[in-house]
């Protein structure tokens, strides 16, 4: 593992970092954020999946989580949204919502993708060993949260993995993957045609199909640009009602989709994790 | 005024403006986030300066104010560092320390400069009166806040303008500017070879000839790379203390000079001005 950058910020430190990775089979860059510690103490660790497009650094320098953070004693990991680098295919036109910057946190199963496209793979078995092997983190208090494809990723990770992450909440999520266009694009360019892994990475599906975790925070701006084409919050809504997941959902009135939402909430949602953690 | 971006934020509205100005001939941006308030009440104001290079969405990013702003109900506003635009003469080379992006907070008085570098004129005429016009703010509760550049630029408009300003602040601040490198080129290129006329925009000669604030409140981190050189802050420490101001200097260990220094104890800073707005 290689330091990008490194900064004392709010009593921690705040750093970028790049390594090899085994499972994309590309060089992967990532953000940590350790809040003051006692020496020797293993902290609570919350995995913060960003909006499609989005880079490492971009929460970094727009999230403002690291004075709650130093508050609560949270490590906050930061993930790329895709692989990135020679020889990784993208979008064939390049678009902003498929291929690099727009990973939708899975193994996609079909060419040319599949061979570097592994996210879960690597959030839930590469990146943790090496995050707890470097950083003073405890495995067995993760919480996991992102925003908009990021959201998405955090619900069907802690969906598809039961008991591994002690809490779950998303900013402005994309709930239904499989019914909505930018999520309906990334299914199938990932898996193709096929019904049944659409539903296993669409988190109103998982739950309509018995995945399930305890309970669920969500907050989402009622100005937000995408939430009835993309993001469709009611479906999340009617899905846990019927499983009786506890879901929170707080609309924020007059909030769009964008870094200053996430920037307003983003506290709030980790002050909800520490009490889980 | 024209808008050119706007959202809510931590409850306020945080927003990037442009307009015309008399002062410098060109357009200016600057950004204003207004917090939460009671409909008809006038906010206290706290301008902040930023360093070189930057433009006014930098620290609207970068600077984590918008929660301590909405908690104390402070307005604060963001400047840009120089008047830019077509006919804008910039540093001969283009380099970051003058010029465009190092405007320096004072009136030029040498070709070329002078037509369009007035930004002491901007700040304490023209832009007060433009902002309390359009947003909520009360000019009888001001404070001024900047960073390094932005910095000096809080200091000698607090006391170059005494009763101004009721509170006065500075993040790792250019304190004595005709004695170090950046300062030295920027009061040169804007001022001439004119001895007395540097030590009127120099925080540093500035109080040895007599101007006075009550006090000032300056962060400084102790691993920033421009202490030594540029900033000095000693200086102002040795001028405060035989001119009898309250100087409250904080040396933050482990700190250096960039944004998340900045972002570590912007908020601090605002409850230090609130208490005195």
């Amino acid at each position: 593992m290689e330091t990008v950058s490194s900064a004392m910020a709010h009593g921690g430190i705040q750093g970028i970092y790049r390594h090899d990775s085994a499972t994309t089979g590309t060089s992967m860059t990532f953000a940590v954020f350790v809040p003051p510690h006692a020496p020797g103490q293993r902290l609570p660790v919350v995995w913060y999946l960003s909006c499609l497009t989005a880079q490492p650094g971009d929460i970094v320098d727009k999230g403002e989580y690291r004075a709650a953070c130093a508050e609560l004693g949270i490590v906050l990991v930061v993930p790329d949204t895709s692989p990135r680098g020679p020889g990784v295919p993208d979008d064939p036109d390049a678009a902003y919502d498929f291929g690099l910057g727009a990973g939708f946190y899975l193994d996609a199963t079909v060419a040319p993708f599949a061979q570097h496209y592994r996210m879960e793979t690597y959030l839930v078995d590469e990146l943790p060993n090496l995050v707890a092997s470097e950083f003073p983190i405890d495995l067995h208090r993760q919480g996991i949260m992102g925003h908009s494809m990021g959201g998405h990723g955090a619900l069907i990770l802690a969906l598809r993995h039961a008991g591994r992450y002690r809490s779950v909440s998303a900013l402005a999520p994309i709930v239904a993957p499989s019914l909505t266009p930018w999520g309906m694009k990334a299914l199938r360019g990932y898996l193709g045609e096929a019904p049944a892994a659409w539903r296993a990475h669409d988190a109103v599906a998982l739950i309509e199909d018995g995945a399930r975790v305890d309970e669920i925070l969500v907050d989402q701006g009622d100005a937000d640009e995408f939430m009835a084409e993309q993001l469709r919050p009611e479906l999340l809504r009617e899905a846990c009602a019927k499983a009786g997941i506890a879901l929170t959902l707080n609309l924020r009135a007059g909030y769009d989709h964008a870094y200053l939402f996430v920037s307003s909430f983003l506290a709030d949602q980790l002050r909800w994790h520490a009490a889980r953690l």
